[in-house]
């Protein structure tokens, strides 16, 4: 099974649902527009098709490997990194001054969903790199700019986010490593660190750590943590590398899936690092990389999705089974049982739905910056805070749901390792995780979120849903628009109510308890929105004449399947949301015994 | 972790909720009662923790393995497995005749979850032998039951199903192994046999398959298909074995998970078979052993489930981060985060309420043949017709959810196979695809279980749980009592426009596409129901002081739990019944192209 890149529908995303022409508008990028990014997503998808898709399963099976205080990549692996890297993809959105492209986000996020669809362990390692270059664009020092800026958006060299101790995951405040002044203004850092990704490995000359550590007498907490860059090779004035740093991984783990992504142990022993930014706002700063890096998350599992997808519909194409009760063939393709058409469908619907709502998050990431005014600034960095947590964990969450379907469409054969469903299922398995679990993003959308400026996001998202909803009225009746018209409205609702209980100091536990309900709730609907666009859009396309009137029908059938599959979920979220903190408080140990 | 056998909730779940005081009452099982039955589930219990537990991560790591024409099981297992058998494990539901305990199916399969959950590729091996057992028990002859009945009963041998080939997997009808007749009443087996469970091993003498295959000039299709016997070595007048039979495995599968469970390719080449049962009658003595499986494997489910469960739960209890909204502490347990115990209680209510479903179809089974009037007889019996698909599919799916949310609750510990959560999510798997995947159940639930007999079964349930609604008024008020009313209505809603659908002949694709979600929906409120009946005995046990008060309240506060994060979900079933196949069929592969 070969991936085949979706590159007709990553433009159409971009260009008739997440609304890459106000991006345009903005004159920020005046390199872009549709051709460019036409021509940017065909090639990104031709590399990732014939580099990286036919590594997958060699990464899978080999896996990294660690021995004597090094990582030697997958077979395979550091060769098509130093390609990747040639070919331009590590700096499509940095900076011209940093040797980039200066695309706009949303695009490098598009092209990027190509490379994690084809080859998730291998993506990891250019994603953190696009995250260390965030930090560094924004808070780096101009000699640290000129120094690892130039050389992580040329992909001469990898970034690695350091962030994660055994007693510090999801409560980043209590991590331990020190940072000591050596008196020359360096650092020497102390500490051990778990799950970096792609800490250490073969295919660059050199690696570039942001490590969080705490300087002596910083206070207690999270307000006590900085944020530091330590080379794995000293950096001569020259640009030449030096000295090997008192870094080093001392294992990587076994896992469930990504087998060809290095998940190291790292030990840093007086290794020598500069301060980046200002001292005990490291985790604002890490913040920084940590937004985009959620964001990229959500498109990984989109990936994912992607090719599970692909992969099943192309076996429901090839494998005879039964009669057809549509075309009464006998020995009829399983593509022809509507139960296996019912899941594709369902897949399809939820990947653009996904697809969408991560490339929406890039656009307003992109327009936060570069919008013309300060309140048009200012309007779209509420979009992206709302949409990242949903982006992150709808999205993943969804990586997971299609993976596991794509086993289920292959049946027996499912199950068995060479078919490779059973990898998208495995792999699929850790976006949910990292970059802060599925709870945590929940907990950041109600605890943070939400109710930034008195809700205002959440707000303007309903009032934007509503005008679509109007719009919607030109394309179908009955059920289809009841059921977004219900959407909204439980959005509406939910939102209310919770901006009611935060008010409420003694709510807070029925407001944590509402979380992951009221994520799944705007997920759910703002992927229908999303969809509701596409249909609007793909018949504006139909009226026009523009493009293959087929595929463009799909879309409208699309916001269908949706609608009946997906949308009737509110009821549910709802009935979560409200569940209380009381009632699960009463859930003891005692009680949930066996 | 080790593994806890939940004996108390076990016996809890048969008594109070699956009603084996009908079944005692038949008079049918004059060894049983309650305190028998605690005491079976307390030694399987045992067994299962302090015998199969310990096996289960070196089964994953070691797998059985296949050289030479032969399977040697995972280190442990065949010792196990006769220390299994000379515990009298195997013949706890078989007749007295056969040299087993005549105890009822129901406690059978309850003792069977704890082997399940503490070991699951062990008790595929067991579970199949029984399917083998039921079998020769209804369809045997004298002479094959005395000299291979017993045998499977003692647990001297075991017994393997053998149906699938490459071909004919969903759709048996179109297999083509071959049984000749060769002239002295035996026949010759030929053809490729593949997912072969415990097809060959080292833990028995010997192996008894029950294989599919096709008599000389057999009608094609579905009513040419017979069921016959072909022992791995003769088996001689006296009881001894004599020659190897002409069968033997040619591989095993490399699988996603249940590595210590041989899945064999079984060639057979010229392999001597007895006819068991009717010429071309073989579909129809499979489904014997196909609904006890079916059941087994959705008693999997809830094993699988349990196992992820308390494996989530003591990770909770220990790992600590952060602040509690509860306790106000400082570096709490996690189990002491509202999202980290929503997870717990929704698992936990999941659990219980599969658990109870697929107890109560063995209940059915047990009182549709033991009942004391024809008539009530055939109410059972269509209670147990109706409920297997749902405790397949249903039970299966939860097994996968719940194993899920236990690598979630682990964080990044969960995607670390050493951890153990991952082999669960792995192991899970499997359950939706073999036995009929779970698309199989909804259709075989729409297209045969709903309408015997006019829908009687499906009305028969509805007026049970609406009797079950106006005793819960007596316990709760306000949501959990619509939800649960909301949810009876929309099963009955559903129901009748499907038994409508199914008269029209013109509908046949509207009923296939409605499949999935009605047997959600009725999965979703029967588990309800489950909890329902669940709270109501542990009120009456509360009342009459008879119980842990704790454990007690917590079945009123689950059914609670479940009313709010599962019943909900009526509407978007509700939704996707009525979808239609027409909206499906319009999802052409041009129509879902990238």
């Amino acid at each position: 099974m070969t991936y085949r890149a979706p590159v007709r529908d990553l433009a159409f995303t971009l260009e008739s649902v997440a609304g890459m022409a106000d991006v345009a508008a903005t004159g920020a990028f005046p390199d872009y527009d549709a051709d460019v990014a036409g021509a940017v997503l065909e090639a990104a998808g031709q590399f990732s098709e014939e580099v990286l898709a036919p590594l997958n399963r060699i990464g899978d099976q080999k896996g990294s490997t660690y021995a004597n205080g090094a990582v030697t990549a997958a077979p395979g692996f550091a060769d098509a990194y130093r390609q990747f890297a040639a070919g331009g993809w590590t700096g499509l959105s940095a900076s011209i001054e940093a040797g980039g492209q200066a695309l706009p986000k949303a695009l490098e996020l598009a092209a990027y969903e190509t490379v994690h669809a084809a080859n998730m362990a291998f993506g990891l390692c250019p994603m953190l790199s696009l995250a260390s270059i965030e930090a560094l664009e924004q808070v780096g020092t101009e000699e640290q700019k000129a120094k690892y800026l130039t050389k992580l958006v040329s992909g001469e060299w990898t970034g690695a986010m350091v962030l994660t101790e055994p007693g510090a995951g999801s409560d980043l405040g209590s991590l331990i490593t020190t940072a000591t002044p050596n008196g020359d203004g360096t650092y020497a850092l102390n500490g051990q660190k778990i799950y970096i990704t792609w800490g250490d490995h073969d295919a660059t000359d050199n690696i570039v750590h942001l490590v969080l550590a705490r300087l002596p007498d910083a206070p207690k907490g999270p307000k006590g943590i900085s944020l530091f860059l330590a080379s794995k090779f000293a950096v001569k004035e020259d640009g030449t590398l030096g000295d090997r740093n008192a870094f080093r991984p001392v294992g990587v783990e076994h896992k469930l899936g990504i087998h060809a992504s290095p998940t190291c142990v790292m030990s840093y022993e007086g290794a020598t690092a500069e301060l980046v930014g200002q001292p005990n706002q490291g985790l604002a700063h890490m913040f920084v990389m940590m937004n985009a890096a959620r964001l990229a998350v959500g498109v990984e599992g989109v990936g994912i999705a992607e090719r599970a997808y692909q992969h099943a519909l192309a076996y429901a194409l090839d494998r005879r089974q039964g009669r057809s009760v549509w075309t009464a063939e006998a020995n009829a393709p399983i593509f022809d049982h509507p139960d296996v058409r019912r899941m594709l469908s369902v897949m399809k619907a939820k990947i653009s739905a996904a697809r969408a709502v991560c490339l929406s998050t890039g656009v307003a990431a992109d327009l936060a910056r570069h919008a013309g005014t300060e309140e048009e600034r200012r309007r779209w960095k509420g979009r992206e805070d709302l949409f990242t947590p949903i982006a992150k964990a709808w999205s993943t969450d969804i990586g997971c749901e299609v993976a596991s379907m794509g086993v289920q469409i292959h049946g027996g054969m499912g199950f068995i390792e060479e078919t490779g469903a059973a990898q998208y299922y495995r792999d699929a398995r850790i976006a949910p995780i990292y970059e802060g679990t599925n709870g945590i993003q929940a907990m950041d959308l109600v605890g943070r979120k939400l109710s930034m400026d008195g809700g205002d996001a959440a707000k303007a998202l309903i009032a934007d849903m509503k005008a679509t909803l109007v719009d919607l009225g030109k394309l179908y009746s009955g059920k289809p628009i009841e059921r977004f018209a219900t959407a909204i409205e439980a959005v509406e609702d939910a939102t209310l109510w919770l901006l009611d209980q935060k008010a409420d100091p003694n709510a807070a536990a029925d407001v944590l308890a509402a979380a992951d309900a009221y994520l799944k709730l705007l997920g759910d609907v703002a992927g229908g929105w999303m969809l509701a666009k596409g249909a609007l859009a793909a018949k504006a396309k139909l009226d026009a004449n523009d493009g293959d009137p087929v595929w463009l029908q799909g879309k409208l059938d699309l916001y269908e399947v949706y609608a009946a599959n997906v949308l009737g979920h509110v009821s549910s979220r709802l009935a979560a949301v409200g569940q209380g903190g009381d009632l699960l408080r009463r859930m003891t140990v005692d009680a949930l015994a066996g």
